[in-house]
């Protein structure tokens, strides 16, 4: 789950191009030396790929490779398809697609740039079955794509591989029963079972217990095999397909980061509670470690079969211009959720495979008693978190904002129906960063939770701001509340007030201008687009009021009416869709307050599903970057 | 899952008050003897309860009764909990509750009545743990519970009642694995194992297959018992005490309406598949028979423990006046499928056990290759939905609103990132019926799913307006979309046009007017009750315009502007949550269209979560009657 954005490798990077794979494709090895071969070499690529963009989850994508690359080089044939239902070793399956031509091996040096590789799997790349990245949906959608191959008459056999963190989702479950009902025989399921998910291992997390058992008892041909010997797969995938009446599962026992030995999950002792490679680059340093470790072992593998030593490419990747002073919400997030811990005791924190992402490793140490680990189950979270509160605590739920406000949407919902306290705190809120991808761009939260009764949802402009929000949802609202943060660094011009008190429905002047246009928004990063927006504007003569307004889904009209005073233009940028996003809350306050006489009213945020990129890329392709929002405020005047 | 709301029945009612149940309680017999004749009582004032409200789960309230008799008779002590995460068996469990004194007596006149006891549990109610009706959260809720009380030092037992259908929900299978990891053994889970759910039995509907080995396989202490046989339940009971290390299960085989021969769901062969008495209230006759079985029962199990014979209470219920004229939109909906389906053969339709609900047994007769039942598993069949659209189908996911927007929310989210079409129908929409209560009042999807990229989203204010609306849904508009259908018959004034065509954010004028107000309305609710509100306002001297305006979330604002003039009062009547709900997309498309400039605006909907009760009382508590709506539009100008 968890998706960190470090920085890319600088120095010198390695890859292979296509004709090394064709020409071990093409010789006279047996096909699990070849596959072995060209799975190290994919691993390259793929290690390449991930120190290029800055991020990417280099474990799982080397866990997968052997499976993924028998697949595709020896085991599917004409309509059959393979996708991963994770989707987070999106690296891996792109190393392997370039090399094969499914994709054009170019797209190697796009990793998480626009119009290049998505961070997730998405149905825009050539290749890509499904979009996933989002957890457990994977089986439920082969069985749609068998069942319509059915009825197209179009057989075709269809690989689906999941994480084991991820069969903690309810849906996996939910979608076997059915698939063991219909007989969905030409479904075959490999889990990458490599022990270790985002935070810890799966045991420490929340143990999937006997495995075997489980599928066995909803009805499926189960089987287990090292998922890194290409001869066992073979027969596993044999078997599979011989049983013509039941779906199967392989259960494939790899090692997280298979292929580099410092990286491997079983090998770092010290580290097997703290995976350094689960997602994010590696340091510079490991990266070369990393390469000459797979390129001595390509070079073996090259001898091994009678073939020539492959060429090297080289690309000299600079270093990053560093510079400018980002600010981080998610430090005083830990401060302060450890200072509200301090003075109430009814306090819990609950949490789904990110305690690293979502900063409460402090909390859990300091308070290991008021900590609940619930593993990859949002539903599951959210609903305990409703029979705490009926007991009398408060509890704080915490994911990333994509999961946290759609996956257990129906069970937040029933917990407000019961007028507990319940605050749900979201990371990697917003269309930043850019590079996981659609799945985890979180646009969408105060439309899919914003008309629950009562619910307040609010996000800070700044570090400064994060205390004080949480301070509110905690002891001044009287109802749940969506605490909503962006996750990266950001650099912002914004200043908070240290002595700001919320006072719901209101927000801070962020720059004063002359009253002729104003620009609402929220959030360290909508708030630091709209003073650029504004700073730009003023060279063209245009002097607008920016407002930092952290209620989301809550406006007061009054104060705003009063705030804006008798502006010609209010524009609203929304760091979420448009329809239904904060905009929406302001324009039905003034409204209401019968302010919006005699002036312009313009919306800006996201009409469409947002790509995948690097954050300039991506806030342009949006058009939340400060010359779009200049040019519409502009354009309105 | 569904909730037919039949007639109240006439003529005489039966029950028995609460001192004949405290005679049982304090009389001789062994307690099995006690709990088998008090949970025959108990049938009796359920049966009573349902017959006066003309709604509520017979069937499981019956399976369930020696269960929940023998809990509160014998069972639980001190802090320890009882809940039903199904909700469906409410009745049954007021009967008990009431003659226990834990509810006043009084309210078993209330069932389904404002102030009363609502359709599903609400902790408003004395003797209600948490709020249910939804599925699969029970156990979550529990675990939640636990920890709370492990953290506060008060040691108590839960005990969670679960249906078996209802297994077929992810989250169930989410929540084992950490109560299992986490060894809450304080909680133990009784399956009403009744073999049939809501349209047919859990065999056919969506096979459990080997329920004990799941279990088990899932780390719970597991056993099996007849669910009728008190010695056995006590036996289990014990036992699950006992371990100390793991939560236990106890798989309750019992019998779908239980104490009534005829509606026993073993005993009618012919209607094993289409069981009578899921929901909804018995016909007149079908009451009496089963009162008097009662009732002979009752009489035999006093003599056996020696007591006199109770004296029955009776009630003369009167016919309910019959008049008016309401409409359906249903019947026109399984048309207007069936012919779309006729003239697309990619057309395919998915449901959640809701086949009767959604108008579906003449689809799948008629195209059985091309309709699939998922069971009570929303999550996978959107997904499965979306693999289908991937492969060329055009799938049609049906559920009720209120599950249909929230629980599979995510997974909606996710198919529309794939650019397919897919269009989801939602029954039980909106505030009515009142009787089911919130769970099943929908009232949010607008919100949960308006921002959705090209999701648009449709509401027909009229029987003939539903195959227009969804032919546009499938042949005109480019993308997903959700057809939100009211499910009770109810009259309306307003006309409808045999040859409109809906085009994008455009609607019809309902009404005229003076052109001085104007009220938009949307649906067969909302319109009919902005008709009334302003024939209301006539007599007033108000001659206001009614707008009916089926785009959801989509408005064309210079249609709009266009259509009302200068009206100086613009009034939204949303039957759905007022924040981001239709009126908000009203206020942005006027705001936008520079058309809010001297007139004032208005927005009529619910800000709190919908009561349960008769229709007119819901309509009057949530502000949508027609006097409050006509008095806000008043006040306003």
């Amino acid at each position: 789950m968890g998706d960190l954005i470090t920085e890319a490798v600088s120095g010198t990077l390695y890859y292979l191009d296509k004709p090394a794979f064709d020409r071990v494709q093409a010789c006279n090895a047996s096909a699990e030396q070849r596959t072995s071969l060209f799975a190290d070499m994919a691993r390259l690529n793929t290690l390449y790929m991930i120190a290029n963009a800055g991020s990417g989850h280099i474990g799982s994508s080397f866990s997968s490779m052997d499976v993924v690359a028998w697949l595709y080089l020896n085991e599917m044939k004409g309509e059959d398809l393979y996708f991963s239902s994770k989707g987070h070793d999106a690296p891996g399956l792109y190393a392997v697609l370039t090399a094969l031509d499914v994709l054009p091996f170019d797209k190697i040096h796009k990793l998480r740039k626009i119009d290049g590789l998505p961070g997730h799997p998405d149905v825009g790349v050539a290749g890509m079955v499904t979009n996933t990245g989002s957890l457990g949906m994977g089986i439920s959608k082969a069985k749609g794509m068998a069942f319509a191959n059915r009825m197209l008459d179009k057989p075709a056999r269809i690989y689906v591989m999941t994480g084991d963190g991820e069969l903690q989702e309810g849906q996996i479950w939910e979608s076997l029963i059915s698939a063991a009902n219909h007989g969905v025989a030409e479904v075959t399921v490999i889990v990458d079972h490599n022990k270790i998910q985002s935070d810890y291992s799966v045991e420490r997390t929340s143990s999937l217990g006997d495995l075997e058992a489980k599928f066995e008892s909803f009805g499926w041909h189960t089987q287990s095999i090292d998922g890194h010997d290409i001869d066992a797969m073979r027969d596993a995938l044999n078997a599979a397909r011989q049983d013509e009446k039941r779906p199967s599962v392989i259960i494939a026992n790899t090692i997280k980061g298979k292929g580099v030995s410092f990286m491997e999950g079983v090998s770092v002792d010290s580290d097997v509670e703290r995976f350094q490679f689960h997602s994010g680059a590696p340091q510079a340093e490991d990266y070369t470690r990393g390469a000459q470790e797979l390129i001595s072992r390509i070079l073996d593998g090259h001898k091994a079969v009678g073939l020539p030593e492959p060429e090297f490419e080289t690309i000299e990747r600079p270093a990053a211009p560093q510079g400018g002073n980002p600010v981080k919400l998610f430090p005083s997030y830990t401060a302060a959720l450890l200072d509200q811990a301090k003075r109430n005791e009814k306090i819990v924190a609950l949490d789904a495979d990110l305690v690293l992402d979502m900063g409460l490793e402090p909390f859990r140490d300091t308070h290991p008693d008021r900590f609940v680990e619930c593993g990859i189950a949002e539903m599951d979270m959210v609903s305990q978190a409703g029979g705490m509160a009926l007991k009398g605590l408060l509890p704080v739920v915490h994911s990333f904002s994509c999961f946290l406000s759609t996956r257990p949407n129906e069970q937040i919902y029933n917990n407000a129906t019961e007028h507990t306290k319940i605050v749900y705190v979201g990371g990697l809120s917003g269309a930043l960063p850019g590079g996981p991808g659609h799945s985890h761009q979180s646009v969408r939260e105060i439309s899919a939770l914003g008309s629950i009764p009562k619910m307040a949802m609010v996000e800070p402009a700044h570090p400064d701001e994060v205390a004080p929000l949480l301070d509110w949802c905690l002891n001044t609202h009287d109802g749940p509340s969506f605490l909503r943060l962006v996750s990266i660094p950001y650099e912002t011009a914004y200043e908070a007030d240290a002595s700001w008190t919320p006072a719901a429905g209101q927000g801070r002047v962020a720059r004063k201008g002359d009253g002729s246009a104003v620009i609402i928004a929220s959030g360290l990063v909508g708030t630091a687009q709209a003073i650029k927006a504004a700073e730009r504007l003023s060279g063209d003569g245009v002097d607008a009021m920016v407002v930092s307004l952290p209620f989301l889904n809550i406006v007061d009209g009054d104060w705003l009416a009063k705030t804006i005073g008798d502006a010609k233009l209010v524009a609203t940028v929304d760091n979420h869709y448009r329809r239904y996003g904060q905009g929406d809350a302001v324009a039905t306050a003034l409204a209401e307050a019968g302010a919006l006489s005699n002036r312009k009213f313009i919306r800006l945020g996201l009409d469409l599903t947002p790509p995948s990129g690097t954050n300039d890329q991506v806030l342009k392709a949006v058009g939340l970057d400060e010359e779009t929002i200049a040019a519409a405020v502009k354009a309105a005047l």
